[in-house]
């Protein structure tokens, strides 16, 4: 199966209208309504539900509780994932407090900083020295990480999550880390973002 | 030229690459060496040189100084670009603090909430009244915007953002927006982007 980073992201924000559409009672619904709310084509979305074999009637819509289940079980909605942060400066302690996560079955287990001054084993989730990475990664079975370091820190960090077992993270740090093949690095640069919106102001 | 959000993403890495080659006295570079930095393939490395009208030697790789020139133009890293926060939670103070920023020529000049307990207008920069954005759009000519309030008012705050004179915005509330069509929306999505990791650790 050949997925894209673009249309696994594509996935859930199908999800997310659907959730919406099923809350005010909607049974059906087109590739064409789905195409319009995440802002891509109709025909993008059949590719998309093809490359995922995502089934339903195509002329007489798609039903919304069908869909739903079919996606929550592809996109493992079924079971909490456990995610550990770390580093506990603004960009953790943001995402520390997303309530978003929560909802969708995204537990934010612990944060590890090196600074011993931001240790919090009280807090919930507590915020734990790095030290303590790996065995807790490895005891409560965490597969998630996110990294929220400095550039300079974040290489360690990963090899770091690698070594205790953690299999994708989500990094902040504005720097290409080396991992390996079958390990998934999703890369958030909001610098770069936020400069793709200067460019567009400025044409 | 038809651009594509990717396409000028990958701009500003190939633009991070070569700044750190200059700063290691790098002369030359090929489109390879491109490509493997940012993790994309020398076909695509071409291909947006060839959109965006950027010139070298294929055969004798670019000049590092001469490409960064061409870049820094064709992306506005010349001037200052003044940016408006809304939303002082945690996410418009990770960005309010975020040094990536400043050093590219991106200016966080104020931000702006609706809770009078979060004013500020001694901090560098100032947390003001969402009242005042208006005013401090249009006297400052900002055209750049960070919605980073919950779903329930992004709508709202966009829309005061366009009277105001904002071209583009970046928008971490995880909903749709209606935005008329010369106006540019980056959405970031967090917990999308985190679930897709979870997506492929599961695979």
């Amino acid at each position: 199966m050949k997925t894209s980073k673009q249309s696994i992201l594509r996935l859930f924000q199908y999800r997310d209208f659907l959730i919406r559409l099923k809350n005010i009672n909607t049974v059906n619904v087109f590739s064409d309504n789905l195409a319009k709310d995440i802002g891509t084509t109709s025909i993008q979305v059949r590719k998309d539900f093809s490359l995922f074999r995502l089934s339903g009637n195509k002329k007489a819509g798609y039903k919304v509780s069908n869909l739903l289940k079919q996606l929550d079980e592809l996109l493992g909605k079924n079971k909490k994932q456990k995610v550990v942060i770390v580093g506990a400066g603004n960009i953790g302690k943001a995402l520390m407090q997303y309530d978003g996560f929560y909802k969708e079955g995204l537990e934010i287990a612990a944060l590890f900083d090196y600074d011993r001054r931001k240790y919090n084993h009280k807090n919930n989730p507590p915020v734990l020295p790095i030290e303590d990475l790996f065995k807790f990664v490895s005891s409560n079975n965490v597969k998630i990480g996110i990294i929220a370091v400095p550039c300079k820190a974040a290489q360690q960090v990963l090899d770091l999550m690698i070594s205790a077992g953690i299999k994708g993270a989500m990094n902040f740090a504005p720097i290409p880390l080396k991992s390996p093949k079958n390990f998934y690095i999703n890369n958030i640069n909001l610098r770069v973002e936020l400069e793709s919106v200067v460019y567009y102001t400025q044409m």
